[in-house]
């Protein structure tokens, strides 16, 4: 291997002891003590490995390796040290610390490359205490107005803005979209597909577009006794046959299509009245616009249907989406070539979940590298991974980055 | 009308303004100070009626009128002047007050009855602030221990024994099963079968079997992204397809079957996660004990075959229930006969929702009387009925009392 594996999982496990939990996970919410300490020891780490630090407006950090040619737009590579509460400990410092990894090695080897590296740790990037998720990636590429972001508020009404004040992350540089070289983020699956097939990496070609929708069904609040059963209007009735139905819908679209219903309340939600009221939400996710659109349509179709054998009044409203994000193929093969060198098994995927690489895919050529994570589970205590899988990832992100640098 | 409408109007309106809530109805819980005021005034009309008022442990309330053969079992009617949260005014109360307009009739027309006649108000027959519904006459006809009533405790920890001696209602008398010579109960139907049909008169010939059962289904839970459909093991997919396919069982069995869902809760419930636990239940009910058995086995196969597809584990808890109770046809008939005399239109039906006479028919002869109400809606502020309705049941009520306490 390029990289040098026990100082990687060495730095693994230290930032893991910030915000350990119990169950072996780590609960560093965005801009809390946990976040500010896990920055503390990324930045310290910068510095020993002769790193310049940046810290824009945003909290989003850049620890930057000069190159030959220093004003080329930099190589980059990272993720997030934040997380979801109790979430994994790779989630996200697989990416920066890997980042870290591959320069101290380039440090050991005193290799120059011709563009400067810059490995960026992003603010936000889970998004449950401060939605929406990958805030800070967005407000970088331009998706997200900065003003927004600063007024986004916690459950408990804390502002983003004065958090990062609080813990002394909001720099001086302007985050505003810039011309990168190239981005490159190595991640854990956070699904089955690899672990499953027993491939060792990924390469990750897009990320798949999203539209979560909220349905809303009402009908007629009755007595579930005296109601004959062809007088009802019956919300519950009318949701459950329109998410049986939903059930259906990716297998008529594409084999990776994936449609799921998560949420569900209703009223009044007691066990001897009909239900008059029911929201439910539809989250769907593939790389094809069309076959969205036509999921979308399907999903429509299933609930008027049913509302109407119901005779239930039906609303249907869009709460988030993104459009399907094809990353670049030069970046792509540098991955692939890295595998071959290395002899590592490989194959091409698309990411159903969201990741910073789908902003940082609009100011420059893109790619993502995948690596198995126990039975695909990630977001929790759970989520854990094999240390040879975690070597792998991080020496094949060392070797395409290189790549890109130098290209 | 052998009875005086004006008076009975009047007294039903007095009534409701104990407890009025702004959209016409009543909120009066039981054993709440506004059920200490509507058992004042009922107190002071029975005294007015030269009533002689027992009150028993439970705080049942007896009114006597003597008969001519004063110890022989009494011909009882009532009902109850609690009611459900933001109630109706007409639930429970349209069956104390007919009954006193009954005796203030006789008292009129200086009849004097073979037997004598107690008019009932019994304590707790909703149910919604201290579990289970019918309380005070299960308690009478011995279905419910005296102990386990008194220690029944509301949401906030109060105990229904200390709230019966706040407002002054635990009476003397021993609350335990005694022979009656028949009981009446009038009440609007709380569904839309007399008012669709345009029939004056419910005979009522007993009140259905009802079991209600809980479901809980276990998955997994796993990102909403990465895990393909075939994968999943969705607790939400399996309930949404039970749930689906205990609609179409009624059908199967008989017209009048009615199934229920209107509980539903899952877990975690978050729109980008699919949920590893759900619960629901189901309430069903019909007059045949082997359609009921027929069905709960038809819902469990549903459960099962459901989740196994979907891989899931399931359990079925039963969480409630009572058997069918038939009424007596001797005080059917008296019914019947009194519509007949009157000229107003009449059929045979059963009770789906429960009512006190299901505990009285354990003590003697029981029939009930219904009569429509606006859409058939009962248990909130929109229950409402016609007067002219009100007063042929009133009338009906009082001739079939006066038939069954000369028998």
């Amino acid at each position: 291997m390029l990289i040098n594996p026990d100082r990687f999982r060495q730095s693994i496990e230290e930032m893991a002891r910030i915000g350990a939990t119990k169950g072996g996970g780590v609960h560093r919410l965005t801009l809390s003590d946990a976040d500010k300490q896990a920055r503390d020891l990324f930045a310290k780490w910068a510095d020993d490995a002769g790193l310049e630090l940046q810290i824009d407006e945003m909290g989003n950090m850049f620890a930057r390796r000069s190159g030959r040619e220093d004003d080329a737009p930099p190589a980059m590579a990272g993720s997030h040290l934040d997380s979801v509460p109790n979430g994994g400990r790779f989630d996200g410092s697989l990416g920066v610390l890997a980042a870290l990894e591959a320069v101290r090695t380039l440090n050991d080897k005193k290799i120059l490359t011709k563009r400067p590296i810059e490995i960026v740790n992003w603010t936000n990037e889970e998004g449950p205490r401060f939605p929406p998720s990958m805030m800070g990636s967005g407000v970088f590429a331009g998706a997200i107005s900065l003003e927004a972001a600063y007024e986004a508020r916690d459950s408990e009404g804390a502002r983003l803005l004065d958090e990062l004040e609080r813990i002394g992350y909001r720099g001086d540089a302007p985050c505003v979209p810039k011309s990168i070289g190239s981005y490159l983020e190595l991640h854990i699956e956070q699904g089955p597909a690899l672990v499953s097939e027993g491939i060792q990496v990924g390469v990750v070609e897009g990320i798949f577009g999203l539209t979560w929708l909220r349905v809303t069904m009402k009908g007629e609040r009755d007595h579930a006794g005296p109601t004959p059963m062809h007088m009802r209007r019956d919300a519950m009735v009318g949701a459950a046959r329109t998410i049986a139905a939903i059930r259906e819908i990716p297998g008529k679209l594409h084999p990776e299509f994936v449609a799921t219903v998560g949420e569900f309340s209703l009223s009044p939600n007691a066990i001897n009245v009909i239900p008059d009221e029911v929201m439910f939400s539809v989250d769907f996710r593939h790389s094809e616009p069309e076959l969205l659109n036509k999921a979308r349509k399907l999903i429509e179709e299933a609930a008027q249907r049913e509302a109407a054998k119901e005779n239930l009044e039906v609303e249907i409203q869009e709460v988030g989406g993104s459009t399907p994000t094809a990353f670049d193929e030069s970046v792509a093969q540098a991955v692939r070539s890295a595998c071959e060198e290395s002899g590592y098994s490989h194959r091409s995927m698309w990411s159903a979940a969201g990741h910073d690489a789908r902003y940082a895919a609009d100011l420059g050529p893109t790619a993502m590298i995948f690596v198995p994570c126990v039975a695909g589970k990630s977001h929790s205590e759970e989520e854990d991974m094999d240390w040879e899988d975690a070597y792998r990832g991080c020496d094949i992100l060392a070797r395409a980055l290189v790549k890109m640098a130098d290209s």
